[in-house]
């Protein structure tokens, strides 16, 4: 059956029927005016962000389980990169008539699945048939039960910069499905973009044991670097040859003749962690992470003074400006 | 300047501004990965819903700034609803390319205006260039600082229903300029339609006094009424000589040949609440909201039991069956 065929009101009691699960702190759940919970303790994180049909997905590209995966991980990933644990999320969807009510159902069951892993009870919905493409929007709140929020403003010179995972990935996995290249030995370059997982417990690490100044690597390294260095009114110096390479991207790159340094400093959507932290601390914080997280902390560079700007040192001492450095509206500067 | 010339971060840097106001619990706001605000007391309250350009409003129809406010309105009149007040919002706006920088500004400034009225705080926003039609979702946190929320599931058959304010308006509004009237003898008609305001000072008012149940009358009384009567495993009487009208819906009627009854009874989109009270509770709520919000209160019907179905009774003495009394996919029955 078609949405369009369905109607706005089923197909929102669908939506209702797969978001019903029992959670401790929920007394009223979706299916009232507003759902209600029991207070808990602690500061509280919020962050909102939507995945739009032709701008951030194809439907060839994502199962709706992925897509619905997806939805919450890149939103999951903010939590994370302030060091929170999640609680609530609000779902909105707009879908083209001639979606299958089964694609709904497994994009709210992809929802579903990941937020039972990772502690998220969802507490509203609303939908409603597009006119254009599909739309899925998610907001989220948090908490961090004691303790201060990991801001991207603290960071100081000397501080060391650290990156969980692996850089370039998820861009790779992009560039492999736009040009329609053979997957099969990317498996891990696709499942990067179309599988995100979000840090959460490598932030929640990073924040106990005093990290400076920590965010998610969305928009790439670069990028993301500049957001830090804005705020924390500092410089940075990258080492490229340090950069975490999967080898699948090492291998991508021979075959098709990518750039794995520019993938690695300006892909975005790898959503993993950037984490600042101080000299004495950096090792117990990497090697903690390491072994609660199970996944590979790298240390690529250090925080310098604002003068110095943001660059990337090659591996034969050359040097590039990366990022720009400053926000286009000054908001930041 | 066009949002298509923009570009993405841009034009999420002018929503940031927009939404960048000081309020004493928000510790960090938007503009890092996700802002931080302090513990409050009380249960909290969550909701959301979405405004689609094409389904829910046309850009002719409404005001920029009217859509923002109308995107928060509704959201708030579901807190309205359950006696919360309203803390935090989330805005999500996907906004095609040849939609003017301006006309997301005056949306936000509405959005904002309407907030810092009624004590909601922005804290989080994304945005995207939408391929389709322009698209905002809002979610919604509130709290409830002592004592219980107000659900549907409380009518017991005796209980008097009351609305506040004036039923059908909206619609009415809404039917002048879907047909292009003069809508000049008809300002509160339209009114209604573009800039519904949300009963909050009536809802906590209900709540506080011990109001049974409660909802919003979005879908109409009779549909509404019907979840209340699902929830509650009751039945309900309107009297339909009761149902408060607008003079100006009763002129639109005379002139135009609308059914009066009919858009008091099914026409969506007045956000006024309707209340289940106790018989000895009646006159008190019924007066205090009165004082309090300076809003008409019309007691219209009672609940009855659930065989009696869900009646409206003409003053003739005829009765004919209203809503459907069950849901759809049976999760209420």
């Amino acid at each position: 059956m078609l949405v369009g065929e369905l109607g706005e009101e089923a197909l929102l009691e669908r939506m209702r029927l797969v978001f019903a699960t029992a959670s401790p702190g929920v007394l009223a759940g979706i299916g009232d005016d507003a759902a209600v919970t029991v207070p808990s303790p602690g500061k509280k994180i919020w962050t909102t962000d939507l995945l739009l049909e032709g701008v951030h997905f194809r439907k060839d590209w994502l199962s709706p389980a992925q897509l619905g995966r997806k939805s919450l991980a890149v939103n999951l990933s903010d939590l994370a990169a302030m060091g929170a644990s999640p609680l609530y999320a609000m779902v909105l969807m707009a879908c083209p008539a001639d979606t299958s009510v089964e694609y709904i159902d497994e994009l709210c069951q992809g929802i579903a699945g990941l937020g039972s892993a990772t502690g998220v009870t969802v507490v509203g919905g609303d939908t409603a048939r597009s006119p254009g493409p599909l739309f899925v929007g998610l907001s989220l709140c948090g908490a961090i039960p004691e303790g201060e929020a990991v801001l991207r403003s603290g960071a100081r010179p000397g501080d060391r910069i650290l990156v969980t995972g692996y850089l370039g990935s998820a861009a790779a996995g992009l560039w492999l499905l736009e040009n329609e290249k053979n997957l099969e030995p990317f498996t891990e370059l696709y499942r990067a973009f179309k599988e995100p997982e979000a840090r959460l417990l490598a932030g929640k690490t990073a924040r106990r044991l005093g990290a400076t100044a920590m965010t998610d690597i969305s928009d790439g390294l670069a990028s993301d670097l500049s957001h830090i260095c804005n705020k924390s009114s500092a410089g940075a110096r990258i080492e490229t040859g340090k950069l975490p390479l999967h080898d699948e991207l090492k291998l991508a790159a021979q075959e098709f003749g990518l750039d794995m340094e520019d993938l690695a400093l300006r892909g975005g959507e790898d959503y993993e962690l950037l984490i600042i932290v101080s000299p004495e601390r950096c090792n117990a914080i990497s090697g903690e992470i390491k072994r609660q997280a199970g996944i590979p902390v790298t240390e690529v560079g250090e925080i310098t003074t604002q003068a110095s700007n943001i660059l990337a040192v090659r591996p034969d001492g050359s040097e590039v400006a990366i990022g720009h450095g400053f926000d286009h509206f000054g908001a930041d500067g």
